[in-house]
């Protein structure tokens, strides 16, 4: 069956340019969001529904793309829940980043209901929504993403990477990545300074070689200019490496570099201010932890 | 004044290609190697000098591009050694990738005698020093580096970082970064295989978003293809990695995860044949960390 008509719950900084994107490509969306104001602001484009079952009443595909995975449960499963006012056998998309098992179990879950289900989520942040270039990580039944693929394209670049849950495992790979190789630029950075280098142009010269990274162009970028405005907040950084390495020992895995990158962000996240600080912001508490205070 | 004739004192697998590009820019090239034969594979090109003295004994410019510090120390300062046979006023230049302490102290020696030092270690590997393409970080007086710029030009970009033993030291940044960083594709890569994850969808998606470097790129796939064949030597992962660390306590710094993955090395440089591994081999570790043979 194609999908036409799009309900998208949750219309947030990555919410709203993602339903607007959706709307562009052709697709009939109808958006809600928990908290007054957010969605309306889209209805020029969508239309703004009274409440979660009036949004996905006549859909063919439920998205979501809210902060954590209790929240998603709330969507689907709570009083008037996504589950219960859709039709039978619609599409329920995911694109939020929650644990892998939570993203299981809505899917089992929702088979029971009838329903289908994809998990989606997203790497390239506000910037990437805006400019439908998100990376998209898919976890499905192969069918399924295939029909989904359409309205994947109308906000990114959709990629399939396992059953139910790859897609979140996959979005806790690519955090872990990001976050340890934060903390290498950090590292770099400051040793650097305190060796006698001008580490603006240790950063240009590196950007050539072996080291260069996005995280050392951007996020690099930050720490010299002392940056720390989000971007990618402490706070979701910390979730998602609490998740990855949950993520790893439920698999019987210990990875060290992850876990030391998430005891560096639970202890940046205590410090006043800390979690709303830009994840680049590893590089102050490496200095901390070192007795540098600037 | 102007370089023109060059001495070139190690043409190994970097050496030799560096050489040639040298000459091929129109510079006035004697090479010498301690092992016979590497050198008179170049004599189409170059003049092949008899002996260090020899070689040096009209140059401007004596490069140097040896395994280590000692190898530099011997090539300088040992009997019949090129601080001596050098004429006053020579420009000598290590690429090699010793530690910046052991440059610092060639730079005053060299100095003492009447010359002029730059140390200039290299990042992008035999297929950099083919291409031309090669990363050059150079710590020097600022008017012995534009002196030599011309000359590093034929090799590759290079870029001025600081005064004596800051080449050297950003070298080692470059390095705790392409350690650490490969460190994290490992962890990641390890972690997307036992979360139900496809690996190579894995590696593919992340390439568009923050996780990407050239190091997932590059790295990431010789995991993949289980492929330990060098490209960069564990060995001289691990010498790089020492050398950092000891920078960073000699500089008061600790850095958790530069230590953590030069451990990592250190290990795995003793399992049999595994110094010669390449350093993507940090899976291999990893995966005995995890009680995972294959």
């Amino acid at each position: 069956m194609e999908i036409a008509r799009i309900a998208f719950l949750g219309t947030g900084i990555m919410g709203a340019p993602m339903a607007r994107n959706i709307a562009a490509a052709g697709f009939d969306v109808a958006v809600w969001n928990r908290t007054g104001g957010k969605a309306e602001a889209l209805a020029d484009v969508v239309r703004v529904a009274t409440g979660v079952a009036d949004a996905v009443a006549d859909a063919d595909a439920v998205i979501t793309m809210v902060a954590d995975g209790g929240a998603v449960t709330d969507l689907y499963f709570g009083t008037g829940g996504a589950a219960e006012a859709a039709r039978r056998g619609a599409l329920f998309i995911d694109m939020s980043s929650i644990a892998p098992e939570i993203a299981r179990d809505h899917a089992a879950r929702l088979g029971e209901a009838g329903h289908a289900h994809i998990d989606a989520p997203v790497s390239g942040g506000e910037a990437g929504a805006i400019a439908a270039s998100l990376v998209i990580m898919a976890g499905a039944e192969e069918a399924d993403f295939a029909r989904a693929r359409p309205l994947f394209e109308s906000m990114g670049r959709p990629t399939f990477v396992g059953g139910h849950g790859a897609g979140q495992a996959a979005k806790l790979v690519n955090q872990a990545i990001v976050g340890v190789t934060i903390g290498a630029v950090s590292e770099g950075l400051l040793l650097a300074e305190k060796t006698g280098c001008d580490p603006v142009a240790v950063r240009e010269t590196l950007m050539g070689g072996f080291a260069t990274s996005r995280i050392l162009e951007l996020h690099g970028q930050r720490m010299l200019d002392r940056n720390w405005t989000p971007g990618g907040a402490v706070r979701m950084q910390l979730k998602d490496l609490e998740n990855a390495v949950a993520a790893a020992e439920a698999a019987g895995l210990t990875l060290p570099l992850t876990e030391a990158a998430r005891t560096a962000y639970r202890e940046l996240a205590t410090r006043p201010g800390g979690a709303e600080l830009d994840h680049s912001a590893y590089l102050v508490w490496l200095e901390e932890r070192n007795g540098l205070f600037r």
